[in-house]
């Protein structure tokens, strides 16, 4: 009962899971709470202490490590919290204050680059060199694997794939630029879209209005989802635009990177699964046919729990 | 007088170039010839072999190795050259034909991989663990080296900057998709654009017409460069339209690489040198600040020998 373990933690706007983790990356006890945003970093930092300190009373020997995602920038080797806006914190330096009240070795990386060390190792990726994720949620992240390597580039922050442009005389983005691709088809925007356009015709839009109580500001990606499965003709027009942008935007990545797997996940993707396949048919109609010609697009491995996994998989890497 | 060295050869749609390197990157010797397209793979692959001896017959000793790098499409490993439609070759076994007939270790690669060896080992990027080429010619073509490391990808594709979208409901590009940077900032496309708006308002276009001696077949890029330091209001029009692509694309690729130097090189970019000084700026203004925080947007450093002599220290690399 001696087998190597270690502690991932899932830190985000909203809640905090932590999770014992074994070496095949099996989830064997998991502890959420909500994110106490509100009490400030010391809170939130507290409550990540309380939660390491749980799971590791219940195990027979210390974990080999612990591993951190955060949504937020991550400075490289000293793991600072440069800035994490659903959080609301600047420079917190995470790394350096949980391994010096735990007594253990601490990593902190991004939370969407967490899930990629988790779909690499034990998800949609393992095995494969070349791979990219993309995580299609309220915004759109993602991470690389090259040639066996996760991308960090110069300020820790490559993998930045929801604020590639798609139209440049598109819409403003949260990021101050131009149509990048989460503008267009990340979760936030597919709300407004939406609600846009049922707004703007009440009488197309009757579906989806009456799928959300009649209440345009209920209207979300779920909405949109089962009215489009409802075969209502607005939604399916909203959503067809969506995939041509999924489509350009996947191309860009494929053409840049020629990663040998497109692994797609986030609620986005989970809610509408059917587009995997249309990004797919897409790819192999616009991006480069040297660059997909042994590519697969398929859907992430791990769900939810890539992030715990992810950050557990990069604490056993590290430490162990 | 025994120093290592090697071979570089670039192959291009025009011309085949061959040169002597020693350890340091410095070109001691080089020939060149027209690329014999006509006479199809055979007739080429014997000039690169006469190239080959001549530079060879110089030494005293043999060099470690050949380095070749050609414009197309080229298998890892392997060598072979898959598809290169400026030679009009499809699956020419170029590394092994040339490693049989000169008895010396060979690697192949794409030409522009092998100018981002070349930047990186000896020009714009030493010292550098990640850098971003890209260089606009008549085409727009890069190279990416994350981590130390020069990405390759799945097909050996990865780094095909000029085919990231950057308005997807732009004009369609060679490739068959729409809106690449190519089609809208390339020397092709520029050239294209400039004849265009020139024919349909010759009043206007006087001055790049007089400068093309009157005939709109004859502008180019020169033209452009030209009228807009001569102040000519279409020309600079047509140029902001240009830097604005750029900067899109840049941002694309600054946000997914985060590299620390941005590395422009290219007939386009020493033609109109001030391209350089536009693209970081509006890089500074629309991509992410994470991601432009210790960003360096520089001039390549070797100019038309980066091909060479990239080629020849991948030889080094990879056979000494």
């Amino acid at each position: 009962m001696d087998e190597p373990w270690s502690i991932g933690i899932d830190l985000g706007g909203t809640k905090l899971e932590a999770a014992y983790v074994d070496e095949m990356g099996r989830i064997r006890q998991r502890v959420r709470k909500p994110t106490n945003v509100k009490g400030g970093p010391a809170a939130i930092i507290e409550d990540v202490i309380g939660c390491m300190w749980a799971l590791r009373e219940g195990a027979e020997s210390p974990p080999v490590g612990v591993g951190v995602g955060v949504a937020g920038q991550v400075e490289k080797e000293s793991g600072k919290v440069t800035f994490a806006p659903n959080l609301d914190w600047r420079d917190v330096p995470l790394q350096e204050e949980l391994q010096r009240s735990i007594g253990l070795p601490v990593i902190v990386t991004n939370d969407v680059r967490a899930a990629t060390w988790g779909e690499w190792l034990y998800g949609a990726g393992r095995g494969c060199d070349d791979i990219l994720c993309m995580f299609v949620g309220t915004g759109i992240g993602g991470g690389v694997v090259s040639g066996g390597q996760m991308l960090a580039g110069c300020n820790n922050t490559a993998g930045e794939v929801g604020h590639i442009t798609v139209d440049m005389n598109g819409p403003r983005c949260s990021c101050g630029n131009r149509g990048c691709l989460e503008s267009l088809a990340g979760g936030w925007a597919i709300t407004r879209m939406a609600r846009e356009i049922v707004a703007a015709n009440p009488e197309e839009g009757r579906l989806m209005l009456e799928m959300a109580g009649g209440r345009i500001e209920e209207i979300n990606v779920q909405t949109v989802a089962r009215a489009v499965r409802g075969g209502d003709p607005m939604a399916r027009r909203l959503m067809d635009g969506i995939v041509n942008v999924l489509v350009a935007g996947a191309s860009t990545l494929v053409n840049a990177f020629n990663p040998c797997r497109l692994i797609l996940g986030g609620g986005v993707i989970t809610g509408i699964p059917e587009l995997i396949g249309r990004i797919d048919k897409g790819l192999r109609e616009q991006a480069l046919s040297a660059a997909c010609s042994s590519l697969m697009v398929i859907p992430a491995g791990l769900r939810s729990d890539a992030g715990v996994i992810g950050a557990a998989a990069l604490a056993f890497r590290t430490f162990h």
